[in-house]
């Protein structure tokens, strides 16, 4: 069996930023040519030290990780910049690096596609870049931002509104997965990105329980980062008001049926978070993540150990079976997303 | 030992949302004159049933609860209403009622001030009310609205912010409790109320564990309601960011150290995530509540008791000490809110 | 003879103003359930003293009024609150015990509907609900509120726009009555919700009066309340421009021609006032109206009466005659809304 | 007994019209400089026949007028427009012409002075102009604006709100009287600028009445345009509420009471409107206008008159004496305007 | 060979202005109607000396210019003004003098018209004027305003934008010259309407060379104002970008192709300028051109001459041919604008 | 004697670009951590062919440039950016490096500092940062930056306003240049960063010419970029409006003599243009400028130069002096930057 970390990011070449920094400067007067990034600037990007104590693929190594989904940086999505076309030129490049990296290291890396996502414009505006990624690169999923204005004071509208419907359907017919995972944050001071992630899974799967669309995408795949933001533990306050309450019958469908049809990563760096994870949506609907390396890649000091070395975390829960340990671990992952492991 | 529920709600008679329709009709034009209640028409709420299957006392008796903190209904504070003198009214009036309250039951009820917060107002604006209801009537805290705006697009200050110092400062002049609780949501399709307080508690406590806030009121007394919003759950992602990483310190106090001063109400509503709670933050921080009558009332058809049924949760905590559980039940509570119990 | 008064408002049970306080809370995040209003609190409601020196229908009796036309309390309408299906749910649930009120006294009472308008929408959205009222209820108008942005700034079309056809349509189409009434007001330091109605009267008549909605809707029946805000004082000024002027023939209808196709009512509480519109717009214009109980309700000092004691007023009119009497009192109207009285 | 027209505007010789369109066009960006004008010009002014049908000085001759109050046209004085200089400038350069005006005929012009009130801007900024005119040119008052932002959606403070406090000390401390008369409508097509003053006089009154401006300035001296706008038809209902009802005492003064203390000028253009004004407020608080030659100069086909001629109609007005006739054709403006008549 | 100044503006008799003044009086509410205009009121407008030392006739005949193109004064067009309609009727009453004054002067002048550009609307909205005044008046060309919202701080499309193409397809089909002139500044502070002219044909000479307008309207004339702003001085910088760089082959047209294929105006008031532009563009793309009277009509200290005296700047150039001289004097005008000179 | 460029900018090692990339996507929550750079990386920034045929030292060598004046690229210095602590951040980053460069090559290159204006900031805000470089690393002179709002439709305040004035002063008590150079623009469509340089440039310079700063900081040496924007080209223009116009005296010091007391680098790529500059402000007011490489490092394919070889344009000037010569290449940049040269 394989173990797959369901959830990281690209190694990024200092090309990426530097782009970044040149559209953002000339606002798109240069056009939008990108430098070429040779393989042996990623092979330097994965293996440079930088977050974790260790360079990217020593990392796995390390952990064990035989299998990697990589997407673009979330927090360097920039999708509130203007004008809308900076901003699909650089998930388009970091598409590009993703899928030049998968290829570099084919038995290790999948990709997962950033979505060139912009505030106002309808979902529909996204999708040719998520089929390019599919089609001519293999990719197996895309990430999804709840939060297109990324805190700016403006709001999208919730994931069950008919908004979204396009992008569900594209990805029921490119059988991929849908990665619930905020941009950045406008308001840094009281929001920074970090935290808006948790809010804005939060807020995301409430969106989708409290809808129908899981009823009416039946082969929808959705993953939501970070354990599913609050709603896990939070879970009970939600439930209650789908069931009935005084005599009077509720017209939908329990809240916590439809949660235990997402699926969640294990991206919550302490044991007590996960246990309550797999107890609440059970051992079908996880899958292990680390984000490795990431926020979670220092060293807890009680521990010695980096805060994302989670896999002991899940050897370690007594309440599951080792089929379910396995599931977590990889077979979920791969069913997922389509990996032979 | 008495058990104290440290996160409820008054029993609103007939004539507080009356009075709230009115001048949100009339914008202040007839002036603010309230009517009368009598003890009656409190008698007549305290007994209505409405959320709950049975009434207000009833379900105290039934659960064994002892005693009571009694706050405004948040979500109908009003906070971001115009013209602002309406919010003050209003609170004023709510807070009125529960003085009248609590001394109709005197053992039984303690209050919790409503805050006249308002969104572009000094926060000394509310202070004159907090005074009022603490040297008046004896109220043992106030709740705290992190977000007086009420989610219309626009943000107050972070909890870590010098905005907020006059309040913790006249918190601990007065050694009251600040309870941590956000009213209604201008973005009811994306966020609703209920929603927006778990996020709003999420984005509250983060901010006073990324600042000094803690250091500097060495003896500010903050509960979190609904047992922290995510933070709990998500603690190791921030705490790592406290940590030191590659060699390189962080001079910052580690989140979990300034999480573990914070206090947290179980009003969770299920074992897991109770359990959880108490293991992240202690049994020192938690106190039992249940802000019964409410949300939590309604029956889980797998149990047969109501979501809102938590003393069974705390006492089946295997890992805690007898006397950890009498904190978590009442002595937390009575230490924090100075209630002879 | 029966007298009728053409403008009055609903008695108010106390549900209504608790379901307005409720939706605004939770801003529709518990839905619309409408809590059912018995017939013992509808005659509850009608026998309260609260305006009045008694209650409504003792206001009814001691008057001499025979049936009164009743539609909901109009600043109580909120019809600028977001989101706007608020605003629907409110004003069906004030037509719907409006109509219980009318099935309950049959003799007395017929019901002119309230509209959900709302401001950026087109009129058409508030057409069903006219539509219900008139074909299940047997109602026998609707409030038109010229201003539905309630004072906030921005500005509806004037009455003589197209914007307004819609509903010239169908009320010619249903035969009813369009009563101009506006709401409350956000400005309510400078322009409380009665001054603004004033003031939107007499905006709404120009507005009638300097178009061709009238020539273009010879059916049309328009009531405007409070004896047309300022305008039959002010008619020389508004008619002075329509006249030829220095040998420069006008195109337009004269002003005071089209003036007196309007209806008006009497709710002006003082003979000189009621003397002059009788004048101005003539005695088939007029339709007895005292809006009782309501603000007129309180006594003046010199007479010992009501300020809404109108009827001897308009018997002491010394200029008309006993059939336009009988016209004002009651004929008009029995007319304009096809009461058989 | 010299026949007072306590209300009309310059002679506007071609310079003014001209200077407006030119700095409207540069913005400034040439300076303030306003070419002189001509007695010869003003001469020319005063007998072009234009909205009557014989020339200023030929109107007043025929309709007998003695003497008239000379203010600038209000709808030309462009409050709201930027940058704020320009109608510093405009409203200076209007001055002066009247001040020109006056000395050209001394005995039959008086001046009152506009205004460079801004939207934005505190009053005081408004007062060196005023004091200029009253000192240097001997004018006898000035227009007030209630509303500098012209209707743009935005709203000046209430004629009761300490904002105004400045202008009133100033009126009283130079002995001359504040005109109240709205400037232009940026909302033509639902309020023009004609239907706007009504509306701002209506407010206006309103907000005088419901404040205690009057009791904090015995001596102002405030006269309103147009006969008041709506307040005299409509004074039951404002009236109403300033008594006593159901035994509550009402602390304010009432309505009527602080109505009766302010000024009004008949142009109203119609005997019964008049008369109304006549008997609502009282021979000694009416001063005649007929703000000629202006919008009233029309022939009214009936009675082959034009609408201003307003003399007959206070000669006509059965219920009043002889001396109080003289006091509103001349004795209570020549008393007002320090005129010796 | 005829001496034809391309750039020059009516004459502007007493009505215009007024009108101006008057219609941003009452914003619309007296409808539209302007005042008729005089041949003497024109002549006089002709001879009147205002901008220069003598009137506009006198300073043709004493400059030697046989011919000169009209158009309105473009800071006076208003193009941000609200409602539309007022520039609608202003530009259309100036169009209508002009054409009165071509009609007067039949060998000298020749009408350009103003465009009722304004901000929001479809180019389109324009065209119908253009039509009328090619069609019913024998006009030779328009203004076109790159900025009609008159440097408000929004931005209209740039020149390149398919925005503009309807115009553009109008102009050829026409077979008529579109003149670049921006019209006021709403920042006269910082950039009054005189620099932003500058600024403005800057940004549409950029915008026109930066686009394929040029290729996609081969027949299209096109004349810049003021001799192109910054740009021939600034060629190199322009040029630079659109040449080979580094081996990269750029796709685009050479910058200083597409400018050769742009009209000039002379309109720069001193030999050097006059000079560099000639050298950059050419002498076919050089229209002599003076705008007199006009800002350059003060005459220069050390020359004794006024500023746009410009002829002998165009005969003192000494590296262009005499047929060139003659083009640029007469010849080009005379071609571009189909005058038969 | 040395010939200096005087409007160069640094080279760009890779952690530039990729700390702004990092704190734009971050917004702050990482801190401000700016990575070391070494003399390495420098050396390779100052080698690498990029813009140009060949790498910076090697362009200057060929083109014969001894010293070089090095600030920040000014279009990334992302001046509208929020929160504006970025903006701090990056430039006060940009700054070190730049004099890690000149330490690097004390010969040959001097630092002109970036400063970090933010558009709603006073002016102060962005002067200790200014005496940080001046003081501890010997910068001689700062970029200014007319448009901190970078064209986003909000404007700043023109030149000539109070609100520059602290930098002004501190310019002299520091005695260094103030480098006028706009930064990026938010319109890029219409008026990408290169064109906006130009116009504020125009701009920048009118705005000194029309104010008072000159004679009030006798001692400001102001160095405006790209020759001047527009104005030595349209000089006329607004020289034109400093004179006396028919009789009347104008007050103001006329616009030609304020332009030549500032002083114009020669980054023009033309040989017309420099000689149009020299003959309209002087050869005393010029200093040489290549901003090589930059945008004017590609090969003008007619004459097989780079646009940026402007030595020999000065070089080729007829009507100056040797010594002129020596000024504008090198002498006149000495003086100003207190180079020993």
């Amino acid at each position: 069996m394989k173990i797959i970390d369901c959830h990281a990011h690209m190694a990024v070449p200092h090309q990426l930023p530097a782009y970044k920094a040149s559209i953002l400067s000339h606002r798109g007067a240069h056009g939008r040519k990108a430098p070429p990034v040779s393989n042996e600037a990623l092979e330097q990007a994965f293996n440079r030290v930088e977050m974790a104590p260790m360079g990217h693929l020593a990392c796995l190594d390390q952990a064990g990780v035989d299998i990697q989904l990589l997407s673009p940086r979330p927090f360097q999505l920039m999708h509130s910049e203007e004008p809308k076309k900076l901003v699909h030129w650089y998930v388009e490049y970091a598409n590009d690096i993703i899928a030049q990296e998968c290829a570099l290291y084919p038995e290790r890396f999948y990709g997962v596609a950033g979505l060139p996502q912009t505030g106002d414009s309808p979902i529909t505006e996204a999708l040719p870049e998520l089929e390019r990624c599919v089609k001519e690169f293999g990719f197996r999923g895309c990430l999804i931002n709840p939060d297109p204005f990324e805190n700016n004071g403006r709001m999208a509208p919730p994931m069950g509104d008919r908004y979204w419907y396009p992008l569900y359907e594209k990805l029921c017919e490119l059988d991929v997965v849908g990665h619930i995972h905020s941009a950045s944050s406008r308001a840094p001071e009281r929001e920074p990105y970090s935290l808006h992630f948790i809010n804005e899974e939060t807020t995301a799967v409430y969106g989708l329980c409290k809808s129908t669309v899981l009823e009416d995408f039946p082969a929808l795949k959705i993953l939501v980062s970070h354990g599913g933001g609050a709603i896990p533990y939070q879970l009970g306050r939600f439930d209650a008001t789908t069931v009935p309450r005084n005599g009077m019958s509720t017209s939908g469908v329990r809240f916590r049926d439809r949660l235990q049809k997402l699926y969640f990563d294990t991206v919550l760096y302490s044991r007590d978070a996960i246990e309550l994870l797999v107890k609440v949506v059970g051992a079908s609907q996880c899958l292990y993540g680390a984000e490795m390396p990431g926020v979670g890649s220092s060293i807890d000091p009680e521990t010695g150990e980096t805060f994302d070395t989670i896999i002991p975390h899940i050897n370690g829960l007594s309440f599951i079976s080792d089929d379910e340990r396995k599931a977590i671990l990889g077979g979920n992952a791969a069913r997922l997303f389509n990996i032979e492991a």
